[in-house]
């Protein structure tokens, strides 16, 4: 999402000019034109077909409006055509595949600024290894839009993100070029673990990279993997792309955000004393192995070690059991193709951690200067980074959320916000700036963001987590085991509920309800519009005893009626509604699927069918009066939500039939454990308590043909 | 779960006997026979109620036989009666509360040798801190025990783990001394770090002590809170109980296990040498804080840092902002009140690590000795530790899916198997000793398990994922993002499903089919007995094209006539059977709750009905064939399962909806997302495409009220 009113950093040009373009000319029909390298300071203004800086005058190029020539990129559609090329061309290449993200991203929309900060990276990568037989797995993977340029899908980066075009990330159904599939973070070491201890096993010998963010590297997941992977000793190479940015977007409102976490502190210690043993150390293993051929990297080396400590120094990924080496130059292609060779070559030497520096949205001013860095950006003007944003007269639902739960956070200082790297995407950065005490962002930690949560909780704080649909999925044994068998009042916004559109399926919020709605002490809401939204905020603001949870969708409001100074009137718990009143036909709606129902009732009409409309508002508990007098006075019900099986209309149903309200020539019943028991974990040897026994399987039967049943003595 | 056959390390005797007992009067009615700490080499033989260590000529003492006699302990029912004691009387408590918990878990079965290990810590802590307002937190809690008695709660140990009795971990409900419940690892600091926050903010000025061993550091969740706890630099105070037990049980079927991950070596390496600046740094720290009082500690902390290196010395903690302190002697009753008492007086420290050296089954030498070292027992002998279980003609269901997934592997060598620190709870023990190069303990790390075993099925391996059902909701997401939606061919053998006993909620397996069933491309079975569970393996092992899981429950198999060499032979996928043909009335099982539906077919026809029976054995996908007979043919369907709602009752019930097959008076009709475009993404704007849209309510509704709908173009 991006941050409006986000504060721009003043843009600092180019300091120097690069030579002018040498023609080259090599073997395998390539011929091109030398262009800077994206190492150095921003691209330079000699090549029309590169953005070229804002000049000093504030006068902006118009270059970008054209599409960029890129001579040596048309010369490579899979990276087996980048194995020949020089050093001078691989920057070259860099130069070109960063004109064409752009000139693409601009056309498309999409994720802009990570792939900008690895195009040297991703050059590298795939001049030094022998992608697919080789695996590179980017972590997130909003970053891999210059890998799918290289590896044959160049052609198809025009349909990206859109129905049936390539996917905003990673899809091994996609190509055999993407390794493994993403979209959520810090998967990657995992993936390329369990990758390269298959190799392992199947006795074959190609590399395995994964990339990982620094953000990425604040999820749990990640140092699961680092831990594990040093324990089994696996040749591993691990590229930690470290560009400072633990959050997304990379900003709040008041300009750009500093790292979160202790983690960000360590690896700035990294940065700002490039006096490791490392890199000697790793020249000492490297000698080892391939003799004589070292003293390239021994030379290499050199350059990063200059002022070296001779005592040791102990860093957190060597604890863990990794090879540390870096922090290296992540623009400087010479500098990572020297380290890859070198690494590639060596026969075994466990898990590596190459740490790279890169800047995010490197290489174009705009992106440089944002305060997001042009994170996730809409169709945008190349020369002037400027976003063509479609109008809307209502604001998206987040920031209805937002505005609500700051109207309650006045009116109750108990009331504190959590997220996880998300203030910009859930709007808690607005929380933030009227609240700066009382929001935390805690990193890629979903885990860790509930359970603290359930933490403030206990001491009578009212805390609200306001965590994506889908990635809520991460912290889901926190929501069972530590809020709601603990009844502690954790709330939950969910943001992205049902579909989310380009993002696809991995930010799909499609299994929340069923997630939810089966935990036994779980208040499960869903708005049909965004006051509704707002009352509910207000209803979860004041459900202390318990905890609970409401989903809304990405996307604007519909322009519903406002609350007075946008703050919510608590619901009654359990009460839904009738929007329509119709008949023969009821339509029982959750959520904001509830738009679609009022449309189709709307259709109905034109068939002379009037329909009842309801808005359950409450999949748990369930608003039996309701469902009951639909039940009884119409024919037809037909419950309709955004979301997976198992969900708000499962619980309908269960209603139901258990009630006998669906009786016909068939009656149906569903025994499940009841929540009581999954809450008080009722013993094993005693299904009877449960309620699962024998005698009450023969007891239901019992009654239903209407046979005594006292004689079974049921609880 | 014992390890049956397990290695036992030859018992080593105390080496010297501590002095005879001195009489002891204080002010507030505490009388008490001076005994030996638990710090030394085991507890003496001088006191007849204290366990007497096995003697040379290997006569056992019977001393456990009686109740131990516990003068000290029996003045104390809170903390706060521990507030004057001296440190001798510290330790002869500690002696006595160690006593206490081996004669009431001998008659109870429970967690042993957690609590033992931690003794002096625990009345170390409440002599320290004024719970309940200053908070401990036991991380997992199998350890409190020692905290229970303590805490008023003495009384009704023989309770513990029982219906109605004292939950076997912390549970807020149970005691205001419970500051936050557990029974899943790695939760302590998150939660801390809320209550360290909460406190702040609320303007207090408690402390909070995080307790958690050395296992639940391998959990991601536990770096991401230290990550967030350095940052956020609250006063917290964690211990690190560094028992070198990473995995539970602690041995593999060939003795001790080594624990896994590198996260151990580092911490050997802590241990190995003492050699810190910590406690020296700490010193000065608090010479600044608390002036003159300093010299105490001072000396202290020379104790500890005798040969200290002059360097720095980077841990992996102080990486994540934390303070450390240690190594320290956990069972120095005296050292860990003076470092206690030296962190709770500093105003503003931030997050301290104190690490603590404890072992596991600390003083009572059977404990020492067992290779598992009596991690969770049944009923047992206290004075040889033998244990007393109950005979059963049958194996654990655990055992049966071990055996056959060996004979799986025996005939396919790409089958490999993935736990998470539960070789013995999984039954992969046997696994790792038939296999010991395909099998992975990752540590407890369910996430980095889920998604290493998707980076091994990339490769073309065949992964087994063993994960108890409530521990795999820690790795939900990696479930649906990095298997299911990338349909990878991932097995999931989800133990422990439904109930589970003693353990309670918090291990009870009650979602799993509700939140696998769910997922777009998931094949979700369960077996009725031990001889399907091994058909189910083997169905597994041949489902190569997509995910799959099954469910099985604690306890013994019933007996059923096992496949030929414990070898299954794979079902067919989706097919169901009918194991009893009646009439009327037919019960559809799921799971291993068709032994009880078995037991109600039988009581039934004590009362002249003769019922169906059948076993659906998937609950995705479903069997439509089978379902729709069995409504065709009966007036009385039931559907029974051992799981929450939204499973496998919502999974039929929504089948016979939409099939019409429900229609009475009532038609019901849930619209959900469909499979198909959860796994592909559809775009938000094309609610069309998804199959919710305006026209799709519209056309639902008409063709159940029989109007064409032609007009509409539906797709």
């Amino acid at each position: 999402m991006a941050v409006p009113g986000a504060f721009i950093r003043p843009y600092k040009p180019s300091p120097a000019c690069l030579p002018p373009p040498k023609l080259t000319c090599r073997g395998r029909r390539q011929c091109c034109i030398k262009a800077s390298s994206g190492a150095g300071e921003g691209l330079s203004e000699e090549y029309g077909e590169i953005v070229k800086s804002e000049k000093r005058d504030g006068r902006k190029s118009d270059f970008w409006l054209e599409k960029p020539s890129t001579p040596l990129l048309d010369t490579i559609n899979f990276p087996v055509h980048m194995k020949n090329l020089s050093t001078k061309d691989l920057e070259q290449l860099a130069a070109e595949l960063r004109a064409e993200i752009v000139h693409t991203v601009a056309k498309t929309g999409g994720h802009l600024s990570s792939s900008l900060g690895v195009v040297e990276l991703t050059v590298a990568l795939h001049h030094v290894f022998n992608t697919p037989d080789d695996k590179i797995i980017w972590d997130v993977g909003h970053q891999a839009y210059g890998h799918k340029i290289l590896t044959g899908r160049r052609s198809r980066m025009y349909t990206i993100r859109k129905t049936s075009g390539l996917a905003g990330f990673p899809k091994r159904d996609e190509s055999n070029y993407d390794a493994f599939g993403a979209g959520h973070s810090s998967t990657s070491i995992s993936a390329g673990l369990g990758m390269a201890v298959a190799r392992d096993l199947l006795g074959k010998d190609n590399s395995v990279v994964s990339v990982i963010g620094d953000g990425s590297m604040t999820a749990g997941q990640a140092y699961e993997a680092m831990n594990n992977a040093g324990f089994l000793d696996s040749n591993l190479i691990i590229v930690l792309n470290d560009n400072k940015q633990v959050s997304l977007p990379t900003a709040t409102l008041d300009g750009p955000a500093r790292p979160v976490g202790a983690l960000s502190t360590a690896l700035s210690k990294l940065q700002a004393s490039p006096k490791f043993r490392q890199l000697r150390e790793a020249a000492k293993s490297i000698s080892k192995q391939i003799g004589s051929q070292a003293h390239e990297v021994v030379a290499k080396v050199d350059e990063y070690t200059k002022g070296m400590l001779t005592t040791s120094v102990s860093t957190l990924f060597e604890e863990l059991g990794l090879y540390y080496i870096g922090p290296v130059d992540g623009h400087n292609v010479e500098d990572l193709v020297t380290i890859f060779e070198k690494v590639k070559a060596m026969p075994a030497l466990g898990p590596v951690l190459i740490h790279i520096i890169t800047e995010k949205g490197k290489g174009y001013p705009p992106a440089e200067a944002a305060a997001d860095r042009m994170h996730g950006v809409v169709k945008f003007d190349p020369a002037t980074g400027k976003q063509i944003k479609a109008k809307s007269s209502t604001l998206s639902y987040t920031q209805y959320f937002a505005e609500s739960l700051i109207r309650e956070a006045e009116a109750d200082s108990r009331i504190v916000a959590i997220h996880a790297a998300m203030g910009g995407g859930t709007g808690l950065n607005y929380f933030q700036k009227r609240f700066p005490g009382r929001c935390f962002d805690v990193g890629i930690a979903e885990q860790h963001a509930v359970t603290f949560a359930a933490g403030l909780a206990t001491e009578g704080l009212k805390p609200f987590c306001a965590i994506y649909s889908s990635f809520l999925q991460r912290g889901y044994d926190q929501v069972v085991h530590d809020v709601d068998l603990q009844k502690l009042p954790v709330r939950f916004a969910m943001d992205r509920a049902g579909l989310v559109g380009a993002d696809g399926p991995t930010h799909c919020g499609s299994f929340d309800v069923t997630y939810m709605a089966c935990l036994p002490n779980m208040v499960v809401m869903a708005p049909s519009d965004e006051a509704e939204l707002m009352h509910m905020v207000a209803t979860a603001a004041l459900i202390d005893d318990r905890p609970c949870c409401f989903r809304f969708p990405r996307g604007n409001g519909v322009g519903a009626i406002l609350p007075r100074d946008n703050k919510g009137t608590p619901l009654e718990i359990g009460k839904g509604r009738i929007l329509v009143e119709g008949y023969r036909v009821a339509i029982l709606g959750y959520g904001t699927i509830i738009q679609q129902c009022l449309g189709a009732i709307e259709m109905l009409k034109s068939y002379d069918v009037y329909a009842t409309l309801a808005d359950a508002r409450f999949c748990k508990p369930l608003d039996t009066n309701l469902i009951r007098s639909l039940a009884k006075e119409h024919e037809i019900l037909i419950t309709v939500e955004e979301g997976s099986i198992g969900g708000f209309g499962s619980h309908v149903t269960h209603f139901l039939s258990l009630n006998g309200i669906l009786d016909g020539p068939l009656k149906v019943r569903s025994m499940v454990l009841p929540d009581r028991y999954i809450d008080h974990g009722a013993p094993q040897d005693q299904m009877e308590e449960a309620g699962l026994s024998s005698k009450h399987i023969c007891g239901t039967v019992l009654s239903l043909i209407g046979r005594p049943i006292e004689a079974l003595k049921l609880q």
